[in-house]
């Protein structure tokens, strides 16, 4: 292993920078050179990279974004794309490829390792936290913070106007961040897209509420669960209190990194450049009860990480 | 001058509570005893009010919302509204109110004004800083910092994605918010409701600042500018460039008040309780020209805060 | 089981009161009554509480500090406290008690456990995360998180003036909080207390990042490594450039808890009040692993949580 | 006026970058040429400086620091230092040079100006907002704010042990920064070096809120003040109550810039542009009565600043 490219793709996550200082320092720590495509899958088709160097990765650990940029790339989708990336590669000497990105990304990973010999490793970034194989992704606890800080701010209007507030947070088929987030704002209904509620027990469960004195109330809906804003109409018909929608959009997947991303994008990164100084590719680094480790790429991407519904049950608990 | 009343109306703003704790413990410093109506106008029509002493209001100075609550009030709106709210002043020996809102507010105790003999005093505090006769109302600064660090975190997914951002901050008639938070977010472009704007001119200024180089750009636009999700599809068509929302809701409405804020909200409640305390009344307490000072209510009610054009102008040069 | 105390004790940490908070409810769900005691072991020696519902910890998960407070209590380290704080339990017909706190607030449980017959269950908390049994304990990503956003700051100044700063973190005797600080902040030096440091490799690894072209750099040093005003004085001495000194106080104890501090305090109060469900007692509650469970009281106390070395190699390789 | 010069000299401020972005825009708009010079006076002594164009100036508005560096330079005070830096000027035939800094900064532009024929113009920027001409200096709004958001976390800790807290913020020969954040905080107690301090009164007054129920307790000192070691110890002496210290340091001279500090930075550049361009110089432009002017740099050193006394006497009233 001598040269290794490094891209990141699908939507941005913070930590994504300092996974990508921590692989170049690391790298260049055991005699790797690193080459950054940039825009993911587009700048590895279309051949447009970056050396990068232990200083070219300064000064990035704390932001937001990724200095490689990352866009949608229907080209990759295709046959003809995939082989020119893999083409690219082969005619950078890349020896190995690290993709720093989410579900999807690694799919797009998969299929790239049936034409190249580079050995692939995906590092999970991303705030969805949907990815098989890993407890936690990075980006995941930065999103649930910011999300964290904005409702506990809307809770202030809540209760001043004693209304009820629909918080829409980001996932359109995972439940991952609602089910975090309403955990720890404290909300009295999660809703998740793993689940379908049924509109009859937010309303028993609001009624119930406003008879022990509640008077205001907070409940957070990932944005695949359906049409909130009727969801809002309904409950003022049912309940007769006031409802409102605030639809918390991307500055989730934006901002300064928390402690954890950071620490996880470190860790990560420092076990995928292990696993390509071992030859070892196409596999998926994670945590997993604790501990950093990896799975296998194709596995990751065969498999759907599961909701912990005992959460739920907790939170219902924890709403009383 | 011997009682007070104290009442929030409208809507919720950051340093609305200091501004409850300003009063109460100016006021008791003065010998004044103060009563905290709930729910604005609705707790001085049904006569629910609490004493306030400066123990009561111990530990708020920092909380986002109101502890007086605020409702809306329709009934206010009719004559046996008002008359009800002047009789609950008359019945409780109340010399002096205070109202702690913005602009719809101080319509409202206008009319009041007419049907009470209480001195009625005005605080301005609502996050639209459309009050007239005041150069910034109470939570102006900290619905702009909110909005900016939301911007400032969605300039991050900007950047990496290469995309336009539209977006929208509160505002639904003025563009107050819209136009500071523009131009100290360094929006490529600022939309507000007191000036139409040409969609071919918003397509000619992205198209320029392509080819300048810019891959990325932010749009802020007040809530009443018009429909944001069209203007977002229009411009991926004339220009290429994809283009998303974000809508910053109800959170610029809370939180914890900047400096700025809660300094404002000790100054007018200082205004305001020695306006009364000089048996003065039927005033709107404001900042002019950097003084504290106030102006009539009535003149407060009929005049229209006008918006500075010439930082648009700036905000122009500026996005260069 | 009927009737359970709950006390806060030691140092307070973020998320002590989101842990109260889930007591109470959980414990309610499971129809156990829970007595708060006020200011730690003080209040079981003097009989001071009060009865908390779910209602009273209601709008407080979101809140730094304890609602229950905490002190230093000389008198609990003598036999004729713990024999009063004993008495308390028995005369209230307590039959568990819940304690919230640190590594010698569980020694204080040790020695009372002996004395009663009340179940004893600690819940780990304190920003210092050096209680053994737990990967991690409330308030430690808080305290983390809160040391990052303020040394971000610092970087800046660092940066515009090319000077080193030693910024001190908490943890007199523990070097967890500076470990994960200086990883995620990266730290072109990271000083513990388990380590004792050389001034001169100091000296030569700073010299060695301004030949590389470093002109600005952070020593992160929990407070017990010595005296940092020396070193700073030692650093100007021995690299001709300007040195400062930033010690981050009692800001790391408060703020409102982090998404995972929250997360920890709800996972552990629901573990806690289990064990007492089953009849449990003298155990702590942690994560292992990634999995929530718990070990004898005993033995926490008794035994010392290990530092990973491994993450200050880690560090090393990635401020290079 | 063809040619301008930039520095920023003294300590760094927040928003500093947010006006050197603005100076440059709105100067390129005007057709000027913009020098930027490294590392303040130094750079320009040794003629070291990079071309400024609109497009080297983007994305720094949120940045904390100053992309053109600062530092101390002695040989400056020489009249030498100040030859040199005027023939800098003319060698690169400057006509005019714009000084982002402080108080001590604007004394040696002041010294400069006898020396070269280039106009200059002086942008206030330091968060001690001690400049005489302007009530509010670029950075003041953020350090502000940057105190207010620590001290609102020690205040957590300050009420669950019932300790009083003497937070020490920055100010060694003013109290600006105290006086604001002292009455923002809610602070028990204000100590700013305008103003000596009786140790008596500051027992006599603690004993007072003893005897009112206030537990705990927050003085603000700045750091001009004196030992406020010592003065924890006499307070626990005199009072019996647990004291301890907190200085804030260096965060709150970093960060990214609130809403105001980058709206000043605008609106100062803007101005100090409009009046090279009308050919006027040696002038600090500022905030007077709410609008934008300017004021001899001459009378802007010679003079100080005054305190305003009568918010000290507010706060006292606000801490009932």
């Amino acid at each position: 292993m001598k040269k290794i490219g490094l891209i990141t793709t699908g939507g941005d996550a913070p930590g994504m920078n300092a996974a990508i200082r921590a692989v170049v320092r690391i790298a260049s720590s055991r005699n790797l050179h690193v080459l950054g495509f940039m825009r993911g899958w587009e700048g590895l088709i279309n051949n447009v990279f970056n050396p990068l160097t232990p200083r070219s990765v300064s000064g990035i650990i704390q932001l937001g974004g990724t200095i490689l940029h990352t866009t949608r790339c229907p080209e990759f989708e295709t046959p003809a794309g995939i082989r020119k990336a893999a083409e690219t590669l082969a005619l950078n000497n890349v020896d190995g490829l690290i993709v720093i990105g989410g579900d999807g990304s690694f799919r797009g990973a998969c299929d790239l390792s049936k034409e190249t010999e580079a050995l692939i490793i995906g590092i999970p970034a991303t705030i969805d936290n949907d990815v098989f194989g890993t407890d936690e992704t990075i980006g995941f606890d930065t999103a649930v913070n910011t999300a964290i800080e904005e409702i506990d701010k809307i809770r202030d209007t809540a209760i001043s106007h004693e209304r009820i507030f629909i918080v829409e947070v980001m996932g359109r088929e995972r439940g991952f961040i609602a089910l975090t987030v309403g955990l720890t704002v404290g909300a009295e209904i999660i809703l998740v897209p793993e689940e379908k509620y049924k509109k009859e027990e937010v309303f028993k469960t609001l009624k119930e509420n406003s008879a022990k004195g509640k008077k205001s109330g907070i409940i957070v809906a990932a944005e695949g669960v359906g049409d909130t804003r009727e969801l809002a109409r309904d409950i003022e018909k049912s309940t007769g209190v006031e409802a409102r929608i605030s639809v918390l959009g991307y500055a989730q997947r934006g901002g300064s990194p928390t402690g954890r991303s950071r620490l996880l994008a470190n860790l990560f990164a420092n076990e995928a450049v292990n696993l390509l100084v071992k030859e070892q590719g196409n596999r998926v680094v994670g945590l997993q009860n604790g501990q950093i480790t990896s799975i296998s790429l194709e596995k990751s991407c065969k498999s759907r990480k599961p909701l912990d519904f005992s959460l739920l049950t907790l939170a219902d608990m924890l709403a009383t």
